[in-house]
């Protein structure tokens, strides 16, 4: 009763398909300009009949097709290449594959399919600058921090009036309608932040984000009072200083939290709007006729700005003066912004002025800095709103989080859903593929890059209470820094910390009971994001499918400078058979062990014209392979 | 060697799918207001073990979902009924299907789906008026001014200096390289077509639409050297006239064939801009500092316009005075405008504003005229450009033209290609089924609908051509009045014309040579063109999918005022048994025969549950069933 709307899958090998994607090896130039070309190619496996390849691009709209030539690799296969012109900003791409026997085939950026579809997965290029490299390299480590750690100074703080205290080790109040659940507040601050950089460091982590710091009446502090100066129950101004620089003197960088959706109802724009209907902040928000106003989801508390202001805009993300830019000069000194709510931010109903504010940020914030970055916050389908000039990229729960949880889920898990009236379900790996490619041909190769790969956040439950089992955990970090994108570890996550839904995913970190920490888990995290810096193939490589059954994924990260083999199993399983030359590997050759999650991890040796990938699992390994790429 | 992106073939039955459509059976609104709601339901099989449905919108981008409650039908099946809240002027939905066992599955415009996928093919309602009635109840006959027919007129006029003049049986020069082929004048004009206008109405069409009528060095006329009156060789003005008055007598409409991407080289626009750099109509163009200038595709005959100058705007497609607004008010009185090049409109490498163009083109028009249609040319992807309020629809090349030529076209014909560098290919009956979901999903109903089924046009090779057998290009024809969308016949598809190009299409037709024509195609196509103004089925129903082999596919158009069930064979095969119970048919019920291109049409009678459809082929067959949806 499941049905398809495209090809059944086919006999041959996945290795075997037509390839292109977005990385080094296929095309010449990731950032070219207008009116410019760049080389592209794709390649043909050497069982694949193939005599003729056209680029198929559109101009202005209107189809056009230019013609690819051929080169065989000494493997075998074959480099389709051919120029493409850079009409647009963003240039529509995909290949026609012609056989002697007169079939026809697309190759798109979700896959090969033998009819003929829309373009929404061509894929594409563009020449609006490319997130900053230190955004697309990094490890980014999320901190709540009023759960992170709190510092001797936070025992001096009085708790205000709105607050319900708790101890470092209460139980989190999570449930939606317990009052408490916003209003508990477990004291965490900036400097102790500060005092723990050496653990996030020790994570690997490269860039530190933190949700917001703006004071506001509750512990989560997304309803800001004010954009211009920080929560002094985090330390204030001076307390966000400090750690900016200690983040900045270790060479790594320092993400801010904006709500460019909304502010508090306590916000200074709002109450003058509330006290005075003549204001010009009145107009920064939208007021119905009977003294209601537009807000987040229907929460009063969360007033939604109204971006066709002028005044808003230029008070909050346009230009020098406004909250964007000033936080990213000192003393605050982000290196760039995520965005809260990106995707609702400028939409009302029949107003839309989303990428206006995207294209307004991503400006101030290049004015202000020489390489900023701006990463939307989308839980859904953020496609219309990357590879512009707007957010660089998205927290990709749609084309990450989502299948991935799908894929290793406990079926008995008590985990709750984020933004669905159901759990997860359990779904087998093709289906997971399937869900992976169509995201990232929606998304397209540059913004799925720069997008986060997040197997959780403060809005969803832990990835361990998901899965439960802790190689499973590891299974699943392991797809999170070595699939395209960008790893976000949601602070605790390494040490196997558990929640069943976002509010209760908030659990303070236990410093003090480090016995309780999933010490092989913090290594594998902490191996991942080594591994991840060590090698240009996981920052920068393509990705080419080797293996899809229910319980196995497998697949290639290629680049010029080398290339890895991944193996993701959630359950043991049969070895899965790869043939050696697709892989680039001779008889003889061997695929030296790089890193692994469980001790079955080996060397592998080419034999009988094949790689044997070890059935052990749960389990994740990373091989090396050589680059064999003829160059571009 | 074909791979998939989705889901495996299942066993279920097309028509134990999950389903719904943009039809009333499935919706109780078709044009709501912003704010509004509509209710909308989704059919499941009575074997479908579905638990729970959800309706997903978005609220500003942000996923929200509403539960639907089931109704049992009493021929076993389930309707998921709920409210979806019009938020947005394009409001998406899809639904969430869950079943006891904890599956997922997507129901999307595009089908059922059993991994997480991007919006790109998700449901749309949207609150910008519909297209007019009589534009999507129409059949459009089109009409290539200089080869359908001559008025007597026509001999006492001279032939201009540009012009190679030729005989009415004379062969069409079509070589893309031979300097004749634009020049060739057969001497086709206006009083000609209106001389004619018995056969047009015979044929069952309701819309006449003629190319260009304007001024032009050409036999196409698509490169005006005025839009202010018409070619005096087709008659001129007065001519014009006499054809809009005569067509609007029957009771039909008519359309003209605007470029609103460019003009020709010789247009008094142009001309002055070359003449007087200083001109206002220097500023309609866009010159380039060695004096070049852009053009359609590099033909310098034919320079782009732009249309982010105001004073172009006005003068072309913006207000009362332009030439959008003038044609459509008495002595010419169209009923709309087919735009040609509506794809590349307003687009020019990092310029686009071909939304706006769009919209001013069908404000200008709503304006002056209380129901016009405006169909944009665009032989690729139209989907980003219509659903708005803009085009109302487009040429459907790309979702219906193109899978049609791929299941019909006979592997030895010399039909050469349009827009690609291949002939069209030879693929089974799934994957047009596949291509035409896709397309449908991705273009949505509304447009879908309101969109031009078109079997050829004047700029691709014929459809008989394409496919040869007379019996298959009737079933061709079956396709194109019985699929969503509004048949489109151009001018002697219907007496089965030939030609292997566009320019080769352009054929006079042969009204002195009466033998020649193909009566047993032209009855078809008049038939056809009956049971579509009779049924309501056919011009608003729903499209269910019966059945799809490689040589046989089956669909029901399903409408509350009754139903009807569509077989086409492009050749014999096995028949095609279908279970009665999911056509709404008890056992020894009927399906009363209502149209047969061929002699082994005739009533179905219900046996052992089943519907056998026969399997003689080529062959097109319409039976009636009843209508047995419970009332929404």
């Amino acid at each position: 009763m499941s049905h398809d709307r495209d090809e059944p899958q086919a006999p041959g090998h996945l290795l075997d398909e037509p390839h292109h994607d977005g990385s080094p090896v296929h095309l010449d130039e990731e950032w070219p300009a207008l009116g410019g070309t760049v080389r592209v190619r794709c390649r043909t496996a050497a069982s694949d009949p193939v005599d003729g390849v056209w680029i198929r691009t559109t101009y202005d709209a209107e189809p056009v097709f230019h013609v690819c030539a051929p080169r065989h690799a000494p493997d075998g296969s074959t480099w389709w290449e051919g120029d493409l012109p850079v009409h647009s900003p963003v240039t529509h791409y995909r290949f026609l594959l012609a056989t002697p026997d007169g079939r026809q085939r697309w190759l798109t950026g979700a896959g090969v399919v033998e009819h003929d579809v829309p373009d929404a997965s061509d894929f594409r290029v563009t020449t609006h600058q490319p997130a900053p490299d230190w955004g697309r390299d990094a490890v980014v480590y999320q901190v709540f921090p009023d759960r992170f750690a709190r510092s001797a100074a936070a025992d001096e703080r009085e708790v205000p009036a709105w607050a319900v205290p708790a101890a470092w080790d209460d139980d989190v109040v999570f449930e939606p309608h317990d009052h408490r659940t916003p209003l508990q507040l477990f004291g965490g601050d900036l400097d102790g932040v500060t005092e723990h950089l050496d653990h996030v460091e020790a994570v690997g982590a490269t860039v530190l984000y933190t949700t917001p710091v703006f004071p506001g009446e509750s512990n989560h502090r997304y309803n800001a009072s004010t954009f211009t100066g920080v929560d002094p129950l985090l330390g204030g101004d001076a307390a966000y200083t400090r750690l900016s620089g200690a983040v900045h003197e270790r060479g790594m960088r320092i993400l801010g939290d904006l709500t460019t959706n909304h502010t508090g109802d306590t916000h200074e724009w709002f109450q003058r709007a509330l006290r005075d209907p003549d204001s010009e902040e009145r107009g920064y928000y939208t007021f119905n006729a009977d003294g209601s106003y537009e807000c987040w989801m229907g929460h009063g508390t969360l007033p939604k700005v109204d971006h066709t202001h002028p005044g808003l805009r230029a008070a909050f993300v346009e230009g020098d003066d406004s909250i964007v830019a000033r936080w990213l000069r000192p003393p605050f000194d982000v290196d760039g912004w995520r965005i809260d709510v990106a995707n609702m931010t400028g939409r009302l109903g029949a107003v839309d002025v989303n990428h206006e504010v995207a294209r307004a940020v991503r400006a101030t914030a290049a004015a202000v800095r020489p390489d900023p970055l701006v990463i939307g916050e989308h839980n859904h389908d953020a496609s219309g709103d990357v590879d512009g000039d707007g957010w660089h990229g998205t927290m990709n729960y749609s084309g990450f989080s989502w299948p991935v949880w799908s894929w290793l889920r406990d079926p008995d898990s008590p985990a709750r859903s984020f933004g669905r009236p159901l759990p997860a379900p359990v779904r087998p790996g093709p289906a997971v593929l399937r869900g992976l490619r169509e995201w990232q041909g929606r998304l397209g190769w540059r913004a799925t890059e720069a997008s986060w790969n997040i197997l959780g956040s403060h809005d969803s439950a832990r990835i361990r209470t998901l899965v439960r089992d802790p190689a499973v955990h590891r299974v699943a970090a392991g797809l999170q820094f070595t699939l395209p994108g960008v790893p976000m570890v949601f602070a605790g996550d390494e040490i196997g910390l558990e929640g069943v839904t976002g509010e209760d995913a908030r659990r303070p970190m236990p410093w003090h009971r480090r016995e309780s920490w999933d010490e092989a888990t913090l290594a594998t995290y902490a191996a991942l994001a080594r591994l991840r810096a060590d090698l240009p193939a996981l920052r920068r490589g393509g990705l080419r499918w080797a293996h899809a059954s229910d319980d196995a994924l497998a697949w290639l990260r290629e680049h010029p400078d080398g290339s890895v083999l991944v193996l993701a199993r959630r359950a043991a399983g049969a070895p899965v058979r790869l043939p050696a030359s697709a892989l680039g590997l001779a008889d003889g050759g061997t695929a030296p062990l790089l890193l692994a999650t469980e001790d079955s991890g080996r060397d592998l040796a080419v034999a009988g014209g094949h790689l044997a990938l070890p059935g052990d699992g749960p389990a994740f390994t990373v091989w090396e392979l050589p680059a064999v790429h003829p160059p571009l």
